[in-house]
Formats: C-alpha cells, structure tokens, sequence
C-alpha cells in the first residue's frame, strides 16, 4: 500500500501529520512525503518538514493525500503539484485531502460535481472550483475521501483505515494512538462555538486571509 | 510566549505536532523546535522534521512541550536533552509533555512523587522513574501538565491555552483546527476499544517493545 502525501510550502502540519500517524501504521504501508523538488518545506507556522521523494519517483501511489493550508492559495493556477495530481488520481484506490486540500484535488479538475468538504472557512472557495460543499465532518464519494478542517483528518484516515484493512485493525489504530478525545470545549464547529467566537474568525478571515490559517 | 518543542530521532510525529498547531496559534507565541544539535530528525516511520535551533540556544523556554515515541527508550540513561530538561524546569511556566514524553521529564527527575500520565502501555514505566501514574487524559500538577498517548496532546494543548490564554482564545483555536471529533469506532481507550484489540496490542508490546509506537 503505497501512500503519498505531497508537500508545499505555508501547509498546515496537522493537517499532513494526523492521517500520516494514522496511515503509517496500516499494515504493509510505505508512507511517502513527496514534492515537486525534494527538500524542506516551511508549514504556515515555520516547522521545516521533508520530502524525500519528487513527484516525479511516484507516478502510481495507491493512496493520495492532500493537506492543506494556506499556501494552497498560490497552486490554485496550473502548476506541477496539480498536473501530478490529475495524473495520479485515475489509478489511485483512493485520492483523499484534509482542509484545502480538498481546493487542489478541484483545481486538478477531480471534484467536478463531486459532494466534498473543506475548511469551513473555504467552503466558498470549493464550490467555485467545481464541487459540491458539504459541510460535514468526512465526506466519501466512491474512491474520493475529503475531510473537514485541519484536525479531522484524523477522523477521514480512521474512515479510510477501515476501508483498507477493516474495522478492527483501524480500532486497534486508534487505541494505539489512544484517540479518545476530550477537548475541554465543545468550540470545534461553527455549530458549537460561541457565536461570537464564530463571527471573529469569519471577520479576521474576510479583512486578511491569511490570518487564519486554512 | 517562548515554546520550546525538543526534537530526537524515533519521536512520534503527532505527539509533537498537535500541541504545535495549537500552541502556534496563541497571540504572542513563538514556537521552536530544538535538538541537540539543529538538523533533521527521523520519526518513528522516518519523517524528517527539522529542528532549527540547538538546546543551548534556548536556555528560559516560557513553555516546554516535549513529545513521546520509541526514541524516549535511549534517552532515560543521562544525556544532554534529560540534562536540559532539568535546567530549564525551574524558570518555565510551564512544562509539558504528550505520551511517552513524560518518560523524559521522569528521567531528569521533574516528576518524583508528581501525578503525571503517559501512553496506556507505559505506565509502569512512568512509576518506575519516580511518578505517581494516573490513567487520565490531561493530569495538571501546578506547572506540569502530561497527557496521555499521542492524540491526547491536542486536549492538553486546549487546556493549556485557556491556562496561558483564556477561554475564548482556546475556543477560538478550537474552531480555527475544526477539532469538533467524530472519531467512527470508540477505541480510543481502554476502557471503551474491543477487549481482544486492548490484549492484541498488550501482547505485542510486551513480545516487541517496537511493534508499538509509544
């Protein structure tokens, strides 16, 4: 089971390092962090993580995984991250993102019509690159798996572990992670969260995107 | 906000970077990831995550967050990043750890006879290094807070924020991660994953202390 997971510069760690945890350790997994060029790439808060492969050593992962962040907002344009994209997807089992991600799978022409979710701040953004927005936690639709914002990629990868390798061995992931959470608020979606709370993040992201990293 | 996050070889990935996603977003933060000597670290499923500033360069962290993984075995006999732990626990405001990081505060001797937490497959080991074991998600003992495996650190994370922060800033994080888990199984602790898949895991750490990452 080989699994991809593209870097770029200004991503959002969580977003890559949640199914990471998850999928690598999924029986017979080769997890793989790739990019255009190999290298460090700088997340949206400065953490330097590696890519060890180019996209170019990868041309027929079983599994993709897209994560998101800020820095999705400047591959939006056609790219050599996006062409990859398109041209892994129709032999992949399964092309999946996390947050924006989910923007790069539409700029790639992947969601054309297709139920998808996003940061909830982006669900906007996703709609006018050809899907559908839902706004749900984790949306399956055939082979394509895209998660929520940042954190739910953690729920999206224990939905595809799953599928892969069947319910027990994705529970024996999670206890293994010991993923029983318990934030101590229940501020975690737009339908949870102080109202005010809610209309502050909507505010700072409309006057400056990048204030809230997505 | 001065947060120091140490880095070695065989740490858990997420064990580090979900207290980073949310302690990067608290007003005033600055995050650093620090090593014995700055360079790349491999994770324990060879992820290269790069630490950019030695020990040495940060010797009054506000905040010290130190991550778990199998590489916490190597690193209970004396050695610098155990002998920096120890200097630098009286000036922090706070010191903390994810998973089998507590192991390493145990060693440099910052949690004789304190009510701390680990990974559900290191407890005894935590009493062994001088702590009062507690199966709980977060344990908060005056300025040290320790959380249980791995994804834990994103409740210890929110805790500590409101801490360091207030409330509406954790909530306002909170929603900005879109951490609202639906995890699709509930096995994420002992007490609630299948009774075989809890004495699967027991059994293979106690036959390969590697086969599970803690």
């Amino acid at each position: 089971m080989d699994i991809a997971i593209p870097l770029f510069d200004r991503l959002t760690a969580l977003d890559a390092i949640g199914p990471y945890e998850v999928l690598s350790r999924l029986p017979g997994a080769r997890v793989r962090f790739v990019a255009v060029t190999p290298g460090t790439y700088r997340t949206d808060k400065n953490l330097g993580l590696v890519a060890d492969e180019s996209l170019d050593a990868v041309p027929a992962p079983d599994i993709v995984m897209v994560p998101g962040g800020m820095g999705t907002r400047a591959l939006l344009t056609p790219n050599p991250l996006v062409d990859w994209l398109r041209r892994v997807h129709p032999t992949t089992r399964w092309t999946t993102s996390v947050c924006t991600g989910s923007l790069l799978l539409g700029a790639a022409g992947i969601l054309e019509g297709v139920p998808a979710t996003t940061h909830w701040l982006a669900l906007d953004t996703l709609a006018r690159l050809g899907a559908k927005p839902v706004e749900q936690r984790v949306v399956e639709h055939g082979k394509i798996i895209t998660a929520a914002g940042v954190s739910a990629g953690l729920d999206m990868a224990l939905t595809l572990a799953a599928r892969v390798a069947g319910d027990e061995v994705a529970q024996s992931i999670q206890l293994s992670i010991e993923y029983d959470p318990h934030p101590p608020f229940d501020s975690g979606s737009t339908r949870t969260a102080p109202a005010h709370v809610v209309a502050q993040l909507r505010s700072r992201a409309a006057q400056a995107p990048g204030a809230v990293a997505r």
